[in-house]
Formats: structure tokens, C-alpha cells, sequence
């Protein structure tokens, strides 16, 4: 019995996530992301990708490709899902109803992609399975599926072990080294050295987003210190105050809901994806900040809130989209006039993010800051720490897991490469089992 | 009575930094700086920078070109100095001779300058005065010279406040507003808001390091954090740990050493630089955590201590300069072999700064890192929050002490111009209010 | 009588070249062109910029904000335009109707302004006057216009002299000095001698943005000496081939005409802007390569056309639109499959263009390119030489002007202050006689 | 009997070049090259690197790691040198000693090869062996050694053939394609298509120094073109000229020269590695140019010489070293005040050239260039065609040789990436027959 991986998507760049394990004769199929690309058109009112079929969305690469294990597809077993973000599960939609298996995640991932599907109008004819972290499921006689908890960038997110007669598969797709992590769970270091101890971890997929980052990731902690400096020792009397960040990010958001509390204000969440991870963080009680918080998504009601906040700003603290300066966000919609709110002079955005380093991406958030500097609205940028484990961190992780083999995940060539040489270091040897595949490449262990 | 201010230099570029004010008929100095470059030059073992005439020195742009005022070489009635860092003070030694007039700056500056001179082997015939801040002393019939605490990066650092018949004028070179600034005093926002309510200010000379980054420059508090988790929580057992930082970041190096203090190891500063702003420090009892550590120049101690530390690695924590890859900084020798220690494998060297974004510091950083990256040594970047004020956090400033007339200072010219966009923002206007000088030019009020 | 300019738009970045010129008590209005951004929306096949009123583009800077000159609107006795792109004459249609009074410019200039107004549908009530380079036109009695030819990269492009009591001013946007312009006139160098020496020039408009490049802008020779290289010395047997470069670049059309026919190819321009400006060339009997070839702009002839070359790609050679990879382009629909032609591995596209350096462009090409990557399509790139002046053209510009005073436009902060700087370096001096203008204010002589 | 190749170095970044080619039990050197940072040091008057040892130079990566073949040090029969560069032949001082072969190189490398070992006062007890391009040698019963013709950027430049009975190594280090190279030779494109169609050819070493730069790379002609528009066509009268190129690009200095002498002004080459280049080429009768011109190296000849051009700078032309602003370089010498030669106003500098982009070359050209702005000389700069390969040459090249195996070489990581992902669409498989070594990584066949 023979353990084969195929790298589906996702490990020739950042985003579009799909993996395949073979194990003997059964396959399970972990993340089915949609492109970075894609995600910029995720939060438009209108919702979704534009109307192409799934074989073009997948030729012009807004999702994985997976006709690469098209001879793999009958034996499928499950599709497992390691945390909530769009570029692990979004693609879902497109992907999954031609597997006959289940779809296994946390609740709170399950819960999102409900929601997507919802949205969407998408119905799956897959069972939805969830499944608490540090639990286990048998799959099959030979597969046993585990989730372990981890820190990133929102709820519920796990490390996926796939445990077979030949050895563990560990999935590290994404992760931090998190120990004050604001909300949630830190890392569980205890069943993570269990594994490594154990010397029974065939090969880790790990990401490497960060794998050039040279250092450790700053705690969620520091960059609630940042938010907190930010928002309670600017002068904000009198003017609006708009907090942008990634919408799955509740830790972050918690932060921001208790420093506007702190300040008098009244807290609205705005916008189509805040509504949707803010009301299933709310809906599942994995967090409990939410009091006296509206929760806004899209329509009439985001334009009638959006005037009552345009006349009395100073009442108000918005936690809204556009932290990318995506087309269709609130912000954007805003500043190019099609919600009624203005901007004044002195009003304020914190971006409690950073720009993810695409180009689509730099030039939306550039056209956006353009126009708020236009208006004269004072911008605190960069107040932020990454979700993803920098070389350090990484490097903890491999001596923690102690894996036969690395397969470096999740990253440009460049990212890629970096990892694979912090392995070098650490005694692993390129090719033999340190191994960089490109998309749809295959390997056995 | 005219005020006439001559932007002599710095205004141009970052470093290097000289001003000149005329009350009527005298003229006060402020600041006498070497250029970022010259700087580079400045941890060399043997010493100082080559052996050039001040004219020479000044042609290929080290120190400031002085040259500009010859005219007013008989008015000078004093040189204030705002703070002890070398793109302020170090060109003093070439400069302040021809002047027959006192040097002013508070005892941790002017002892860092007489440690400079004490090493260039220079003798100077002006007199030296010590002056604390938030005190005043009075130059002239129609001058009075006040030092007004403010955060940095250094300790005892000093905005300047040249009071006249025809107003104030402040020099604000370099600040930030930290309100945890770990070791010294907060801002004296008091004084400053008091001088602002008395629209007394008639023109602000301001720096604009930072004036094109967004937001508010995070606490030294958050830096601490950051340099917490890195040591704390990284498995640094039996490895050699470096720290290094500007030799004149007390704070930072009192945080670090701290942490090596609860690490059990023993703390050791080393470098010629970290030795004379920290033995200044000590001496006039500026701080309290130099128990127990020792603190080494260079010469043939410096080698013996590192081969004892090379020999017992684990039992150390060094704290060093090189931060910015400088040739003849502690790391750069030991990288390449010109002292007695060797790094291993998973040794561990935190860079807590950043690289002055210059371009032979770039290389000269990258040089460092690339032969520490063949040595397999560990290194974690960019522990670090910087000591100069971002753009809210200079519209605030601005705000406080609401000056007629603004001089953005110390930047090259998009920074400088970022600084007069945000003013214009503020009701100024370009020209009328805002001046924006180069080197050499002169503007009367 | 005095001389008053308003740097109406254009000055604070590049694109949207707006200045209105006033002498005594009339008012000249040099060009009318949208933004960088606005122009990336100018190929879509629906046509046009969104439906915003004027105001409304204005406010997000997508036309200049004439709103700044609504004092002199009774006054204006002219509406000029330099040459024909689309920044510097596409926002005629929104803002030239208040003014009552005709628009000039050369016969190419004002085809393609009738043209994009057929497009767009609007009805101007301004006359149309059109003026040939190198003569002159009586607008009052203190005012005549003359057009003084110049090299640049389209056709016709004219510097516009305004000859008043009080002097002469020149506006030099946008030229280069091309001694081998392939097409069309070498600038008129005798006459802006005579000019200079004239000693007559009151102020010189001129472009900066290749302000910071040093040294002198490569002719159009050069980049028709690449293109030869790439296309009759690569091997394009069998293969699709498509050169794309700015639809206006009529020299370089010339150029890839030749060599398509050369190759035995059979040539045809595709696109709505490649329509526009080679219809208005060759009915103006501008160009003499037109022989045999094909132009199509838009609609189902467009698609008939490229399912014809799709089947037989080894007999066509098409030059088209999507330089910038700017969505609703040739290019950009074919890659995102809504024109029927498929790009086969091995197929061939030139871009004969450089990427203009904004985020947006960035991020199009970028998109487009990948796409093309993955298809496995062969790319030439950056087969180009500008047609803007660079640092060293500059400087013999202003020698042979000698311009009593100069007004840096065309550019961000960045490319401005370089030829300030250049200025400064021959002998002037800022704030004196160099002016570096905001977008909205004037200066009176 | 097995081919095995040994990628010493310069196959994970850029210079420091060397390969060892065994077929069955004998060995085959190509290329002993410094790295491009020793190269910054090669300049300096009192001449070489510093004194270290050979291990030490290997530990500080200046030189190539032959360590790793020290296990077969006993079997080298030749070292074989393709062109006269400096990281190509430059470490043959400290490595060829202890092999007990000839080293082997056209007339032209072997002569650059010479002066450098006098120059460092090195004998060496290899023989020397001369071989003219395009003719075959036999290193033994097994092993026949062919160099042939390639374009690049000196001259003499050489492909190098291993011919086995195993098949052909091509070692393709540095080449460009270029049908117009101004002098020396074309590729000899009919061996090449020769070889190819023999389909005799194991394995290709080829270069990526511009394997991201999409595109066909522009003939040394146009080149010329660039270079003749900016000597003939800017008004040099009364002032200083100088040129700026690699010494040993031959070909670019005779286009200097020509346009030198049409200029009418006494052409100089100085500097030390001009000498070196310009006098080999000189005495092989590699270039007939020389008449009238003066070649200058170092000393107090080179001193009297700049005085008198400073005397009467507008009747010569300087051609000379510094072209990366190297230290120790003429003009590095000549603006830091340690040669006799003061430029003025006007005065100019061509850059033929453009910046290696390493991060100490673009802080040595950054800063050589400030000091010619302070002085206000006019720079013409990037007046250069490269002389690598680019995409499209390397796809035409690879399907001319139809070689089985690919091995990237000369380039970092992302530029061997871009060569595979290219050699990928040719048909190609990574880790199949596209093997992406690391230095000191092998590969048998």
C-alpha cells in the first residue's frame, strides 16, 4: 500500500488550494480554494464569479484545476476542509458535487461555506460532516481523519492529519505560532509533539507565504496593541471612524468592537462577507463581543444605516470591507459614490490589515486611498500582524513534526524555495525528501 | 527685528542636518550633523572618517556645507544641539571651531559629543553647557533658548524652542509621540499645547522621515512586545544569541537585556559605539539595568570576550552593533573572520531595528545576512517600531502648537512634500505658510 | 497687461493636462484631457466612461476640475489642443460646451476629437477650427496662436505659442527631439531658435515625464530597428502573429506594416481605437503603408475577422489593441474568451509598448500576461522607444528656448522637482523663475 | 561509462562560475570565475582581493567551492575556458594549481587570463593551451573538446563541446544571439544546427542571466544606433566627454572610438582594465581601431594624463573604468579627489552600460552618480544592449541543439525557474530531463 499525493492547486502560487491523498486504493481531497484573483470579486452586491462554466473558470485559473486527478475521482472519500477562508473553500461550489463523499470540516467552516452556498444558490449533493478539532473520524478500514487545532487568522482553523497504516499525512495549510491569540485556541502543541515524538509523520504539507519573512510572526496580541494605540489615543471627537479588515479576522474585529465600546461609540459591521463570518462567529457562540454590535450585510438597509451614520458620524464606529480595495466593497462603493455615505475632512479608516502583495490588488487599494486622501481622510495603515508562520515559526513546526518528507505549500517559487532551504539547514536534502512540486504533480511515498 | 531661518542642511535629504536661525542681528545653531552615509563609516575600528580636509569633507557631501552662512559667522551666539545621534552632532567637531560661542544640548548629548571628540582626538574651544530640558536659558537680550522634553529613540532628546520678540520658532528634529516610551519621558504635551494656545509659534521646522507613512508610528512599548516574544519563546537552548540595535536606543537595549536576564544568560554589550552611548547612560544614571552587565568597546578585550563567548555560547546574550551591516561593526568583522568567534548552526541573531533604507546600507545589510544565512544562522528582522513621527502623528503635533509658518525638514523630497501636502490638508498653503527649502536657502519671516 | 497661467490640471500628476493661459483680460485654454485611470475605460466596446455627471468625474479625478478657472469662463476666447491623445483631448466632450468660443488644434487632432465625440454621441456647440502646424492664427487683438510642429508618438503633434504684448509663452506637452522620427516632422528647430533668441519667451510649459531619465529619449529609429529584429529575425512559420502597441503610434504601425507585408503576411488593425486613429490618418492622406490593409474596429465584422484568422493564423499578421492590458481591449478579450480566437502554444505577441507605470496598468498587463503565459504564447516585450523628451532633451530645449521663466507639468512631484532641478542647474532658480505648480493655482508675470 | 556533470558553482545565483563534466573516469573544468561581488573589487589600483586564503575566499563566497569535487581532483584532464570574463576566469589564480592539466581557452581568454595572473604576480604550472573557435581538440581516448563561435559581450567568446561516446555536453555560458555583434563573430549557427539534427547532445548547460527578460535581446547594433545618436547628436562643444563601459566589450568601445574620432577629439581609453582588455585585442589584431588612440592603465602616466585633459577637456574623449561606479575606479578615483581631473559644469558622461543589479552595484553607481549631479554633469545612462540571451534566443537556441537533458545555469533561483518553466513548454519535464542543481549538486546521465 503505497501513499501518493498530487498537489492539485495552489503550490505553483498563493491561493487556490487543492490537495489529493492517495492512500492504497482511497483518496482524500483536502481545501478546493478559488485564485486570489478571484476573491477581489467575491464581495460585489451582485455576488460570485462571473457566469463562465467550471472548465473556464479553471482555465483562466480562478480555480484548481482538478481534472488533473480525474482518474482519481471515483475513489474519493472525503473532502476535507482546514478553516474558513474563500482561497481554501470557495471554489466548493464548483468542485465538490461530482465526488459522491462527504464534506468534513469545523463548524465554523462548515458554516461558512453554508453561507457561500447559500449566497450562491448552489445546492451540493454532498453530505456535510463537521467535526471538532483534536477529534478523530475513521474515514475507512485504512484512514483515520484528524483535526488539530491551530492559530491563523480566523476561527476554528485546523491542521489536518490523515493517519494510514503507512504513516501520517500532516496538512499545515495555513497556520501561525499564535500564543496570545486574542480569541480561539492556541496551537496544540501538546498532540503535535505527541506526533512528532512518535516518528510516524510521513510527509508535512506546510505553507510558505511567509516562508522569506525572516523571524517569528507577531502575536494577534501585538497587533491589538497597535489597533488599541490607534483608536484610543487619536483624536477621533466628531468624526467618522471606519475600521477595515479581513472579515473572517473576529479576533481583530473583537479588538475593534471593544476599543469603539470604549470610546462611546456604537459599533456597525458592514457588508456582505462581515455579515456572513460575523453572524455564524455569533450563530455557533465562538465568540462573545457581538452585544449591542449591528450586523449589517447588503441592500436597503446598509444605504438607510450608511445615511443615519453619514449625519451623525461621531456616534458611530464602522467595521467594514475594502481592506483590499476591492471593487464592490463598502468602501469602495462609498468613496465612488454609490452609497450614500461622505467622507469629510479629518473623518478616519484604519486599515487593521495589510495589502495583499498582488498586483490587482495594489492598484485597488491605491485608487482607494487616492480618493479617501482626496477627502482629506486621515488613514492609519499596516495596523496589522500576519496569520501565516514566518521562517522561524516554520522552523519550529518541521522540529516539532519531525516529517520523513516536506512538501512546501502554499507559495510562489521564490516562497517555495525559501522553505525548501530552511529544510536544507535542518538536514533535509532537496529531491530526495525535501520536495518542490508544481501544480498537478504527483509524488509517492 | 527680522527672524530669518537658513536651512543650511538636511533639508534636502535625509541626514546630515545643520540650521541656522537669525533673531535681528544674532544667530543661534541648531544641530551640526555627518550625513547617513558618513555614518556607515563611523563604527570602524580604527576610527572617524578618512582623512579629508572640512572642505573636502563637505564637497563630496559628508557634513553640512557651512559655507552658506559665512556671512553670519560673527552673529553665531550659539550652537544648540537637539539630541546625541550622529546625523545631528557628528560633524561638530569639524564645524563648531570657527564659531566663538557655547555648545547647549542636555548632559546625555553632550556627553555622547565629548565622547566623540575624546575618540577623534579633537580639541574644541567652545565652551560646553549643559542645559535639562524644560528649562530655559537666556542667550541674548532678545533671546532665550528652551529645550522641551520629547520621545525618540535616544535618551534626553530635545525639541527647540527659540523664543524672540517676533515669536517662537520650534525645532522639531527628529520625534515621535510615544506614549510607553519604556525608558525616559513622554512628550512634554503640556508645555506644547501651552505654547500652542499662545499663537505664539511663528514658524516649525519639522521632520518628515515618516511623513509618507500613514498612521501613527507604534509605541516603543509595542517594539518590547515584539522583542519579548522573539526571545522568550524561541528554543534558544545551548545556541549563541546576538541582539543587535542603534547603539543609541537605550530603551531597546534595556528591553533586551531584561529578557536575556530572565533567559539566565549573561549580558554583554560590545562595539565601540555601544559602549559610548551606554556608558553614557550609565554614568549619569539614566538607567538602572546595567547591573550585572558588561560593556565592551574594542581593542584586545573585545577579542578575548568573544572567544570566551565562542567556547561557551549558551551562557551568553550579546547585544552588538552592525545592525545595518556597517564594515567594521562587531557582526561584520565577526562575519568575516576578523574576530574570534564563529556562528553555528541555529545560533540566533535579532536584527531589532530596520535597515535605514539607504542604498549602501541595503547592500551592506545584505552582505551580512547572506554570509549568516551560510552559516545556518537563525535570524529574526525588523524587532522593531520606529523612533520618528508618522503622518497623523505629525498632524497631531502640528495641531498642538499651531505655528504660522511650517518648514518641513530632514527628508528627501517626497517625503518633505508629503509633510507640506498634509499641511495644506490642514488649511496651510504651499508657498504662503508652507516652505518648502533646500539646502542653503533662507527664508525670512 | 499681465500674463496669468492657471495650472488647471496635470500638474500634480501625470494625465489630465488641463491650463488655461490668461493676457490682459482673455483667457486661452490649452488641452482637456482625462486621467490615467479614465483612460484605461476608453477601449471598452459599450464606449465610454460610466455614467457620471460632470461633477461627479471630477470629484474622482477622472477630468480636470475646470472648476478652478470659473472666474475667467466669460473670457476664454480659445479651447487649443497639442495633439491628439486621449489625455490630453478626451475631455473635451465633458467640459469644452460652457466655453463659448471655438477649439483649434491640427487637422489630425481635431479628426480624432470628431471622432471620439461620434462615439460618445455628444453634440458640442464650439466651432472647430483646425490649424496647421507651423502657422499662425489672430484670436484678439493681444493675442495670436501659433503651432510649432514636433516630434512626439502620434501625428501632427504641435507645441502651442501664445504671442501677447507681454511676451510669448510656450507649451510643450508632450514632444521628444527625434532626429529620425520614421513618420511624420523632426521638430521645427529653426523656429524655436528663432524664438529663443528672440530673447521673447516669457515662460515655458513643459512636460517632465521623463524627467528622471537621464540621458536622451532613443529615436523612433531605434524602436524600429527592434521590431525589425524581433519580426523578420524570429521564426514565425505556421504561427499567430500580433504585434500590439498604442492604437495613436502611427509611426510604429508603419513600421510593423512593413515588415507583416515583408513576412507575406496579410496585416489587419483590430480594435475600436486602432480604427480611430488610422481611419483619421489615412483620410487624411498621412500615411502612404495603408495599401492592403485591413481595419476593424468593432462588432460582429471584428469577430468574423478573427474566426478567419484563427483558422488560417499563419497567413495574418494583426495589429491590435491591449498594450496596457486594459479590460474591454483586443487582447484582453480574447484571453478571457470573448472573441473567438485561441492562442496557440507558440503563437506570437509583440508588445511594440511600454507598460505606463501605474498600479492599475501594472496589474492589467500583468493578468493578461499570465494568461498569454499559461496559453504558452511567445512574448516580445518592451520593443519600444518613448516619446517623451528625457532629461538631456530637456535641458537643449530650455538652452534653445531660453524661457524667462519655466513651469515643470506633466508629472508626479517626483519628475517635476528633477527638471527643476535640471533648471536650477542652468541657471535658474526656484520660486524665482522656476514654478512648481499644484493642480489649481496660477502665477501672474 | 557515465556522464556525470557537477554543478560546482554559479548555478544559485549569478557569477562565480564553474563546472565539472566527468566522462567515466576523466575529468572536464569549465570556467573558474569569481563572484560578482569580488569582481567590485577587481578595479582597485593596488590591485586583486584582499589577502586571504583560498579557503577563505571559498567560506566568504568570492570564489567557487571546489571542495566538492575533491574526489576527483586526480582526474581533471583540462580546464577549459569559454570567454575572458571575470566571473569566468578569475579564480583561476587561487583554484588551477592543484589540478595537474592545461588550461584551455581561445587566443583572446587565455591572453586576458595571462594578464591577470601578472598583474597578481601568479605562476601557475598548468600549460596553456590556445584554441581557436570552431576547431576540436583531443583530450583523450574518450573525451574531444570543441569550441565554438558565440556572440556575447567581449571577444572570442566560446561555446564549449564535450564530445563523449555517450553523447555531447553543450556548456553555453555566456551568449547572446546576435546577427549584427559590430565586431568578432555571428553564432556559428550551422554547427549548431548540425549538432542539433545529429541529436547527439546529452546535455545542455545554459544561462539565465536574462531568462525572466521576455523577449528577443537587441543587437550590439542597436546599441551602436543609441550610442552614435548620443555622441553625434548632443551639443558637446568646450566640454569634457567621457564614456563609461565594461573594459572588455570590445565591440561597444569601438563604436565609441569611431564616434570619438568624428567628434574630432583625441580618443583615451584609461584605466586598468581597459588596458587589460583593450591591448590583448590590440595584439592579437582582434580590432583595428586602435590607430590614434591612447590606452592608458594606472600610475603616475595616468595622472599626467588627466591633467592635461582637465586642461584642455574639449579635445578628447575619455573612454574608461567606473561604469558601475566601482570603488577604485577612474571615475570613482576621479570624483572622490584622488585623480587630477575636476568635472564641470556641462561636462558628460555616457553610461554604455546599465547597473548589475546587485545591491552594491546600485549603491556604488547611486552614489558615484549623486557626486556627478553635485557637479553638474550631464549623464547619459543605460546607452547599452545586453549581452545575454533573452527568453525567446534561449527557445530558439534549445531547438536548434534538441539537447535530451537541460541543466539551468548562471542565475538565481527565479531566473533558472523561468528557463525551466520555458523549457517546460518546449516539451520538457522537470526533474525529468529539466534538472535544477544546486551548487555542488550532481547529476549523472
Amino acid at each position: 500500500m503505497d501513499i501518493e499525493i498530487c498537489a492539485v492547486s495552489g503550490y505553483s502560487e498563493v491561493g487556490r488550494n487543492m490537495s489529493a491523498i492517495k492512500v492504497g486504493d482511497e483518496v482524500i481531497i483536502i481545501d478546493m480554494g478559488v485564485s486570489i484573483q478571484a476573491l477581489a470579486t467575491y464581495e460585489r452586491e451582485e455576488g460570485g464569479v462571473r457566469a463562465l462554466s467550471t472548465d473556464e473558470l479553471i482555465d483562466i485559473g480562478a480555480i484548481p484545476d482538478d481534472r488533473k486527478i480525474e482518474d482519481w475521482k471515483d475513489k474519493v472519500k472525503a473532502i476535507v476542509l482546514g478553516h474558513g477562508h474563500y482561497d481554501h473553500i470557495a471554489a466548493v461550489q464548483f468542485l465538490a458535487g461530482k465526488y459522491r463523499c462527504p464534506i468534513i470540516g469545523t463548524p465554523f467552516t462548515l458554516g461558512i461555506l453554508t453561507s457561500i452556498l447559500k449566497d450562491e444558490k448552489v445546492k451540493l449533493p454532498n453530505q456535510f460532516k463537521p467535526l471538532n478539532a483534536d477529534t478523530k473520524i475513521k474515514i475507512s478500514n485504512d484512514i483515520e481523519l484528524e483535526l488539530i487545532s491551530v492559530s491563523h487568522s480566523t476561527l476554528q482553523c485546523a491542521l489536518v492529519a490523515i493517519h494510514s497504516p503507512k504513516g501520517v499525512i500532516i496538512y499545515a495549510n495555513d497556520f501561525k505560532l499564535d500564543n496570545e491569540p486574542v480569541l480561539g485556541f492556541k496551537p496544540n502543541y501538546k498532540r503535535l509533539e505527541e506526533l512528532g515524538s512518535s516518528n510516524s509523520i510521513t510527509a508535512l504539507v506546510v505553507e510558505c507565504i511567509n516562508g522569506t519573512v525572516e523571524g517569528k510572526t507577531p502575536s494577534e496580541n501585538v497587533a491589538r496593541e497597535m489597533l488599541k494605540e490607534v483608536l484610543l489615543e487619536t483624536n477621533t471627537k466628531g468624526k467618522a471612524l471606519f475600521v477595515t479588515t479581513f472579515a473572517s479576522n473576529i479576533a481583530r474585529i473583537k479588538s475593534a468592537v471593544e476599543f469603539g465600546k470604549k470610546l462611546n461609540r456604537k459599533v456597525v459591521l458592514i457588508g456582505r462577507s462581515m455579515q456572513k463570518y460575523n453572524e455564524c462567529a455569533l450563530s455557533l457562540g465562538l465568540a462573545d463581543f457581538y452585544n449591542g454590535v449591528e450586523i449589517i450585510g447588503y441592500g436597503s438597509e446598509r444605504k438607510r444605516k450608511l445615511k443615519e451614520i453619514n449625519k451623525n458620524r461621531e456616534k458611530y464606529m464602522v467595521i467594514t470591507t475594502g481592506s483590499q480595495g476591492e471593487p464592490g466593497s463598502v468602501l469602495d462603493k462609498i468613496v465612488n459614490k454609490q452609497l450614500p455615505f461622505n467622507f469629510d475632512e479629518g473623518d478616519i479608516v484604519v486599515f487593521s490589515c495589510r495589502t495583499i502583495p498582488v498586483s490587482m490588488n495594489i492598484a485597488n487599494r491605491e485608487q482607494l486611498e487616492s480618493i479617501l486622501k482626496a477627502n482629506k481622510v486621515r488613514m492609519f495603515k499596516d495596523v496589522h500582524s500576519s496569520g501565516h508562520a514566518s521562517r522561524e515559526d516554520i522552523r519550529d513546526f518541521i522540529q516539532m513534526l519531525k516529517p520523513k518528507h516536506i512538501l512546501p505549500s502554499q507559495g510562489n517559487l521564490e516562497m517555495e524555495t525559501a522553505v525548501a532551504k530552511l529544510a536544507e539547514e535542518m538536514g533535509y536534502t532537496l529531491k530526495e525528501n525535501i520536495h518542490l512540486l508544481s501544480d498537478g504533480q504527483r509524488i509517492k511515498f
